[in-house]
């Protein structure tokens, strides 16, 4: 029963895995859109967001079944139930991305208002902070997670920065820059909830491998 | 023992409501905040958030044991798996409040840059929306899910309004309006997020009850 548990485990996490590198894939592609304001770029990510939303729902099941038949405890029991959670996240996180391609249609036609500076570095860190938290999680590794948690305040200083600049640069000072300007303004705000998605799936592996809650209280992790 | 699961479950449900009347007074507060410009309350919003994130895990923490020590299959092993989704979702709607809570600290000591009429009508609704999704939850009530579900399309037209009227009417107009627009306009989206999390709730309840997935395919709610 065991052995059969691991090997239903292993089926999990590459499930999980195929699930993390699409979301990947669909960050990557909706900042490339942006980046050339491509448009068949962008409706080609909301089209394709319902493969991820069937992948989270198989998941679910897969977990539901699990419980039910193999009535796993300890860890493999945390390990199963926190799979449900983090299946929602990257769920969440795609439709962040499919946000992102929405604001890249508002702004198709226009010239870009800017040349793209910090917002491809945010991206880069969204990608690249779910990667991470979705590796911790299937490899068991708090420390990688604490090291996603520790990024997640770059995210808000380049949120920030991004925002700061449209409003104080463009839009206080030229009326015809706010239609370009407010699109990438939620799409700066739409990446760093991924990074906060990344950030929650880092906290919910502490809280499986130290079984004890890191979440909420990010000084227990100095 | 199924008679002592009944007890744990019935624990289990006024937890939920617990933490479901305070993120429904949280989402109250904020809107109040925002319509008196009350730094002080808006403050008050951000340093209790906590107590939000520790019901959370408190109600993590009892479902983990209910399907460790009871092995719940099932209608009730879906409630309970389902209960830690949903507890999620509470604790991202406070997160929510608090957003809204931090632009109104950004607002503060600024005149209020028009009388506010769409979006107290959104924040109803999104109370509402979360108040009956969770409503639903505990008494498995899928018809009042299935209103809930429906209603999402009226937070993104209250959505759109209030980003076109802040767009066309103010920052496009008149550069001064732009720093109080823009807090706004993201009050605006952080209202129609809530609503968001009110509507997977309502879908993970459908789930729940009718044992089939209409998460991401809403035209068999139809």
């Amino acid at each position: 029963m065991k052995r059969h548990l691991d090997q239903e485990l292993a089926d999990l996490k590459k499930h999980l895995l195929k699930m993390g590198t699409l979301v990947e894939t669909t960050i990557f592609e909706s900042v490339e859109s942006l980046k050339e304001l491509n448009v068949e770029k962008a409706k080609k990510i909301i089209s394709e967001d319902k493969l991820i939303d069937e992948l989270e729902n198989a998941i679910d099941e897969r977990c539901l079944d699990l419980l039910a038949l193999m009535q796993p405890v300890a860890l493999d029991l945390r390990f199963i139930t926190m799979s449900m959670k983090i299946s929602t996240d990257l769920e969440r996180i795609a439709d962040l991305a499919v946000d992102i391609a929405q604001r890249v249609m508002e702004l198709s036609g226009k010239p870009m208002l800017k040349p793209l500076i910090d917002i491809p570095v945010l991206s880069t860190l969204a990608k690249r902070m779910s990667k991470d938290a979705l590796d911790a999680f299937v490899n068991k590794d708090a420390d990688l997670a604490e090291k996603v948690i520790l990024l997640d305040s770059e995210a808000d200083k380049l949120r920030n920065l991004v925002q700061k600049e449209l409003v104080e640069e463009y839009m206080s000072k030229d009326l015809s820059t706010v239609s370009r300007a407010v699109p990438l303004l939620l799409i700066a705000r739409h990446l760093e909830r991924i990074c906060d998605h990344a950030t929650n799936i880092a906290e919910d592996v502490i809280y499986m491998v130290k079984a004890e809650v890191v979440k909420h209280h990010p000084e227990k992790l100095k």
